[in-house]
């Protein structure tokens, strides 16, 4: 099995169509020309045939990207593909990204119709796509909610009118990993022509296991993975590029590669999170101000020590210059140490002592303690070596 | 198997230990009888030696906490256990936490000690702390990276010694789902005794895995989990309480029930973000202020015709009021036709295709359509029916 993971950035398309998200085509740009430089291998740029805006920023998108595929959303709709075929058509690598509902909810309830008609519907939509370009990914909308017997009759029907990508999306975020990675594992057994097409896993958040279902999928053979910058998205948001990236290089026996260049997730997050006035809680694995952040006594003493103790990325491996040794009232006498060294105090363990207990009463009246104040606590003892 | 899950909520101590979290006294007893109504089973109050500050608030949490079990940390050390004992001296039903590393990284690099000694000190903690009470949790740290078989022998000794409760803590937050799953399970299969204790999950979220980390380990055996209210706590944070219990609300066949009472999430959500200055991002999962926004036209489209369409938690069972309609580029003719009823408009087909156009041209303009724009945009038409 081929170990390379595609990476499909939906950033500018599922991440940008989230309440107070819109972004003007510019900042569309130059996040386009990050993404490229972080080194995705499809970005899709927008939804052409949603708005006037979206349309002119996927055909400026297309002309500038590259390196990577630029792809661009359609329903299971000719005029969709036809606007989309037109946004598309100065990209070097164009895909047309097209699809439709597959689960009994969506075929019975919101399309209204029967699984024949949808067969029926989507084959002709892989057709009217491949008219204008060679890459056709096909999307089963709410698969992750489909019968598996279904969705690999609509696989082998889509790939069969020569659909390159399979997306299998668990567009209501309902799946756990091991569901969502025994659906994968049963269309690679039971699709005909299965080799010729690559499947993406797309998993939304809303019980926070995008990531693992992701993860999931390709250990059972998905070989491209749909995400966003911050995990943004429709909701709870899509699976956070950062996180299925790091996943992947932290666990080599995986032997799944992608073309990330992992230096740069951590700008990138932050020319996101900017543009798009998203918020990236402290507390977000990889980006999170705090995800390098140790602050109690037990863990700030260990990393001292060694930095493995509790740490399994390197921060310079995402971009984020140090790991930071925080002063709280749960810091010990080691990371208060090495906070006065930095100040060029040379303390022995009595004098250490001694001002480690002032310590504790300044840290509890304050969540933070700054260097100012450790100054102040020094002086107080006059124990500064200078 | 019993089919309770315990919820042990450690957001006034993992979670409290974070940078700039610092709470005083009073607002953790808040959060404390706030947790208790919520149901969770286990409140980790604090780390009772680290600081005087902490030492009150564990007192004085065990104090009004009336049905849910008081907890403090320790180290495996004489002197932790025996303040922590202090500390809870007024709770109704008390647990020490006590424990140490067992991963190689710990035992030999932080430690710098040998495996014979770990299994002594370990015995040796829960000892000392069942001297105080009868309910002694012990964490081997660092199980996510300790050899299962050394792990089975601390558990299968802490267990003899009188440990109700056995954590294993995936500290660093490195482990896949079924690594930690296969973990849980060889605990269950090769420990003498362990149907004595219960087996809790304690993970971190540094890959965005805690969450999955948690369920696999249910799934596997464990009857407890370790989690904060937001996923807050150390680095990247824990587990999030609204996750797991959410995930096994919506998968009944897990069997897997707790006592949290779905409706105060929300509610104690923003008091925790509130109280410790940590803020949620938008597309946290079941919290987030946008989990439950629709924005793109097919999704809005869907959503309107069946919530069930999109999604799969009634806001109502979180304590959200309503899942919202915003109006977006993104939106199609569904979502404004619905917002402008609300305005009290009742519109033609052929009238909301002329509104429709010029709303998408204002909508590109606007991150978000408010209903002054659409009032607006009305009037400028003279279509409403006032």
């Amino acid at each position: 099995m081929d170990n390379r993971i595609h990476i499909f950035d939906t950033t500018l398309r599922d991440g940008e169509q989230v309440p107070g998200c819109r972004l003007n085509t510019k900042d569309k740009l130059l996040i386009a020309e990050e993404l490229e430089s972080l080194g995705v291998d499809i970005i899709e740029a927008g939804f052409p045939i949603s708005s006037p805006g979206d349309f002119e920023s996927v055909a400026e998108i297309a002309k500038i990207v590259k390196n990577a595929t630029v792809c661009g959303l359609t329903r299971a709709v000719q005029k969709d593909i036809e606007v989309a075929a037109e946004a598309l058509k100065h990209a070097k690598f164009p895909r047309i990204h097209t699809g439709i509902g597959t689960s009994d909810q969506h075929v019975f309830t919101k399309i209204k119709t029967t699984r024949e008609d949808i067969l029926v519907r989507s084959k002709q939509a892989v057709r009217w796509a491949k008219k204008y370009v060679d890459d056709v990914e096909f999307y089963a909308e709410d698969a992750g909610r489909t019968e598996n017997a279904f969705l690999a009759q609509v696989v082998e029907a889509v790939i069969a009118e020569g659909a390159t990508v399979v997306n299998i999306p668990d567009t209501t975020g309902y799946c756990l990993p091991e569901e969502y990675g025994a659906k994968i594992k049963y269309l690679k057994e039971n699709v005909k022509g299965i080799e010729k097409a690559i499947i993406s896993t797309h998993c939304h958040n809303d019980l926070g296991l995008a990531t693992a279902n992701s993860i999931a999928g390709v250990q059972n053979g998905a070989r491209q993975i749909e995400c966003t910058i911050n995990g943004i998205g429709e909701r709870a948001g899509n699976t956070a590029l950062e996180e299925v990236v790091m996943i992947m290089r932290k666990h080599n026996w995986m032997k799944a590669e992608t073309g990330v260049v992992s230096k740069r997730l951590n700008a990138i997050s932050k020319l996101v999170s900017e543009k798009m006035r998203m918020p990236v809680q402290p507390n977000k694995a990889i980006v999170g101000s705090n995800a390098f952040s140790h602050s109690s006594g037990i863990h700030q003493d260990g990393v001292i020590k060694n930095r493995d103790n509790y740490e399994i990325i390197d921060p310079a491996e995402v971009g984020v210059n140090e790991s930071s040794i925080i002063l709280t009232a749960r810091s010990g006498r080691a990371a208060l140490n090495y906070r006065l060294e930095n100040l060029g105090a040379k303390l022995s363990k009595d004098e250490l002592e001694v001002i480690y207990q002032d310590f504790l009463k300044v840290a509890d009246q304050h969540s933070v303690v700054e260097d100012e104040q450790l100054k102040e606590l020094m002086s107080a003892h006059q124990a500064i070596d200078a």
